[in-house]
């Protein structure tokens, strides 16, 4: 009945090179899941570490570069540590957040604090920690000073609104919560400086996975004219842009990385005519990309359960898409799946690669071309590194599973267990024991 | 610059008769929020029974009627124990929500399991706890019967492919993993009986929140049809079918609620002249909603922190859509939002209600008319009793709230605890303690 079975041809160039960079074979995988049984997240150390290095390198001609790792899209104290040794700061929108960099051991401006709709609480612990707070409403402006007091250091986010256009994923500027429009700004910065801010700051996020170059230039110049603006009408002088993140990865194989140098580049050559040439410096720039840093480098392994078929042929993992809920919401979201052992080989079949949900979205992968699957056989969904488990629920009682670092030198450390069944039950009034 | 506030008209008697149907008023709630600080969700016990009453009375001429509430729908025990005092069974779809279950005191035909992608513990836990297992797949017969044996009593998940068309949330039916075609179908009654099964059920699944009462008809007389071709070709007596789940609730205030005696009516007529009169009594009757039973009768309440003016007019709450992602996921997710002490006033303002998560979905309402809404306001989210805090996650670090239940009598107890800071942690080797 599965007629798209019979869907037969060689793996392409680019299967084969992304499948056979995996960091890890089947033989060492076997060995780890012997510890930590299937599923799990496995995040490569060096990979990070060396996107990391070229990440600043890259950025080395901007005095001061500082790129805030965006904890969102990989909640876990071990990464961030490996990232702080890296020189990346860590970019926080919550209480939780701004706890675990802390933990971590962040302070002081390697913390910028991006958050809206923001309580008292929150600000009152980004500025004993003394981060950069980043004010995402003219009104919280006020507010900030009423409860917790003005730091000497402010940064503002600015939303374009229809003067950009946004993309697919983050929507149009305009239809955004986030930031203040461009006569609150002007009125932001006024009113920091009258109430004794004495460094400021402009940031500004409205892409998200983003893979065209021209759009983080394209950013960078609308906020070195901002900055000119500001000086020009305010008197203000802007010390430090964030440009946001958004930088996106390429999940197709077919799909080339975003070229950072050609980012860089661009973005150098406006530095110098829209900053340098008019007097504008010092002006620090900043990012807070996440998912470019840590998004390749991280994988979600589990092993098959059974091999079907219904009206399609269907692979049935011991995980389920609860855990990474991003490939089965957005319909354009796409991760690649490598079979272990089986890396490049002929596309024989075509299979939906689903979890256990009792939910019809619940497919990892939809009527893909891949390598005939056995039970037993071990699946890998590559770019798990960001915004995975960071978004993992437990709908249908799915255990949310635990997190594992392949260090530079071959071993594998555990950094998050699995949650265990007295976990789920331990916020239940009385249920939580047997 | 927002323009769309100027918009102003009284609220329709829809939105009136909605807004004035809650179980609690702005005294009582402000009053909870005392002892459980928002944002928390909120059911009504004495709802929920009566609901249930409704049901079962309704169904009361099928002999042996029987819903078992699908766990997933909203997985709190003590919900459970309320729907098993009012006779309904659970319907379970993994390991914890049969330990929930078992927890609650369900046992044997009590418990109905359907999962899919079914691993053998699972079916294992099932077993002993007697409870009735419906197969999802063919192969699951010989994998059941292999690591667990066959029970004596067995059903299958039918999936009728094209033969329908299933609905625009669960999708087409040959695209779905769930079920047996129906060549399938029949080989595996054939396989159960030779192997000794002795007692037969026949399932189907195949809407979600369908609200035309002749849809579920179809699917009645669709497994009636199926019951008497199974019994004169195999000679297979098969002695419950379940119906599946599905039925919609009005999510928006012009909605009206499913007539579900109009659905028993014609079901009951059905049952007359497919199996009473051809003799293929005695056939029980099931069901396996969850959505229809609780979801009106929960409500997810958070109290205004901001509430500001960018491109929109944007309200801030203190909860995020983390917590209940329907109202973001889904494009056509409506969720009704009352400001408690404004129920029916004018419509005066339009807002797009948020939470604080950076993550541009991150809206409970869009564009939606509303009465002016000042900061410390407390916003009731309607219809937050299914599929809502089930499908929690805690994306950037937002914490999954608490449940409350409101009790007949008038007093609240707590259900489920908010989760903490140190939950989070909990499960993060080395950073679980500060």
């Amino acid at each position: 009945m599965a007629a798209e079975s019979f869907a037969r041809r060689p793996a392409t160039q680019e299967e084969v090179v992304k499948e056979t960079s995996l960091p890890f074979n089947l033989a060492q995988i076997e060995q780890i899941s012997h510890e930590y049984p299937t599923p799990f997240f496995i995040y490569d150390e060096e990979g990070i570490r060396q996107n990391a290095r070229v990440f600043m390198e890259t950025f080395s001609w901007a005095p001061g570069f500082r790129n805030f790792f965006a904890v969102k899209a990989l909640p876990n104290p071990h990464i961030l540590a490996i990232l702080r040794e890296e020189g990346f700061g860590a970019d926080c929108s919550s209480e939780v957040e701004l706890e675990m960099a802390k933990r971590v051991g962040f302070r002081g401006e390697e913390i910028m604090f991006t958050s809206n709709d923001t309580p008292e609480d929150q600000f009152a612990l980004a500025s004993e920690l003394g981060a950069i707070i980043n004010l995402d409403d003219i009104t919280h402006l006020e507010y900030l000073e009423e409860h917790v007091g003005l730091p000497s250091t402010l940064s503002f986010r600015y939303n374009p609104g229809p003067l950009r256009e946004g993309n697919a994923i983050i929507g149009k500027p305009e239809e955004a919560k986030y930031g203040l429009r461009k006569d609150q700004l002007f009125e932001g910065y006024r009113r920091a400086k009258e109430k004794g801010v004495t460094k400021f700051g402009l940031h500004t996020m409205i892409a998200s996975n983003e893979k065209d170059p021209e759009y983080f230039a394209e950013t960078a110049r609308m906020l070195f004219e901002l900055v000119g603006e500001v000086h020009g009408k305010l008197g203000v002088d802007i010390s430090f842009i964030n440009l946001g993140g958004g930088v996106g990865i390429p999940y197709r194989p077919e799909h080339k990385p975003v070229d950072i140098s050609e980012i860089s580049a661009s973005v150098q050559r406006d530095y110098q005519a829209m900053i340098i040439d008019k007097g504008l410096t010092p002006l620090q720039i900043t990012m807070e990309c996440g998912r470019a840093i840590t998004g390749p480098h991280g994988y979600y392994v589990a092993r098959v359960r059974h091999v079907t078929e219904k009206y399609r042929d269907y692979v049935g993992l011991d995980g389920s898409t609860t855990n990474m809920p991003r490939v089965a919401i957005y319909d354009t979201a796409y991760h690649h799946a490598t079979v272990l052992g089986k890396e490049g080989a002929p596309r024989e079949m075509v299979y939906d690669v689903t979890g256990s949900l009792c939910e019809n979205n619940d497919k990892f992968a939809k009527q893909r071309q891949m390598p005939e699957i056995h039970p037993d056989d071990l699946v890998v969904i590559h770019d798990a590194g960001a915004h995975a488990i960071a978004m993992a629920n437990e709908y249908n009682g799915q255990l949310i599973p635990g997190e594992l670092l392949l260090k530079p030198d071959g071993p594998v450390v555990q950094i998050r267990r699995p949650r265990t069944m007295e976990d789920y039950f331990g916020t239940i009034v009385d249920f939580s024991q047997t």
